[in-house]
């Protein structure tokens, strides 16, 4: 397998560039953290390294060090927002792999016992409600 | 949600002790890797970090680094070894979130166009089989 090359039209470069909205939760020198619109359960997050990579296949170290960093503090953060028992993190790389949108992202996503992830059905979560989320995710952060 | 305290008799402590066998595919100063005996697909790894610690809440960054980098490598080794056509990497904290072994670890599992992950069953995979697939990463490696 050959990585393709990165196309920086991909809908998370869109966002970097704020050309697209998103519900931004955290950033610093090199990620940022948004709101999953297609979550697979409450507080879904994704974390972004700022410079372009299409996925863990390609990425400088020095990205994914700082992409970890984020993710061990969002993970820590939407457990504390929501209550939850535990963390799931997943990154997919190519379309075999799970990855729909090919600007590295790791998803962050908080667990309660009993509650199965929700299917990737493609479908967009209520704004206000993400928006909701979003604000008690901040209120955890600071 | 409190982080309960890291326990040293778990599986993976006692195969860094090598009280317990495992299929070793590559160690460096700080992590390992093996063969996952439940595997979600064929050439199903698991990272591992040498030094103790829960899951993603707990572990050191110099840790968490070590075992990407890790990641990494053994991401572009399980393609070029199964000829895949991507990756899914998954990292699971506390039962609610999917952890079984409580030693942090990172699936890093090749994937196929049209085959889904198996389901985690909690089924031991053929000794022989595992054994085949390790020469064939191992080959990959170097």
């Amino acid at each position: 397998m050959s990585t393709p090359a990165y196309d920086d039209q991909n809908v998370f470069a869109r966002i970097l560039r704020a050309e697209l909205p998103s519900h931004k939760l955290y950033e610093d020198e090199k990620t940022v953290a948004i709101m999953d619109i297609m979550p697979r359960g409450d507080g879904h997050v994704l974390v972004i390294p700022k410079a372009p990579s299409r996925n863990i296949l390609d990425i400088a170290t020095e990205d994914l060090n700082a992409v970890m960093a984020t993710v061990q503090k969002m993970g820590a953060t939407v457990i504390k927002a929501f209550d939850a028992d535990g963390l799931t993190v997943q990154q997919f790389s190519e379309p075999a792999g799970g990855q729909v949108v090919f600007h590295t992202h790791v998803h962050v996503i908080p667990r309660f016992e009993g509650v199965p992830l929700k299917p990737h059905t493609g479908e967009m979560a209520d704004n206000e409600l993400l928006a909701s989320q979003a604000d008690k995710i901040r209120a955890a952060l600071s």
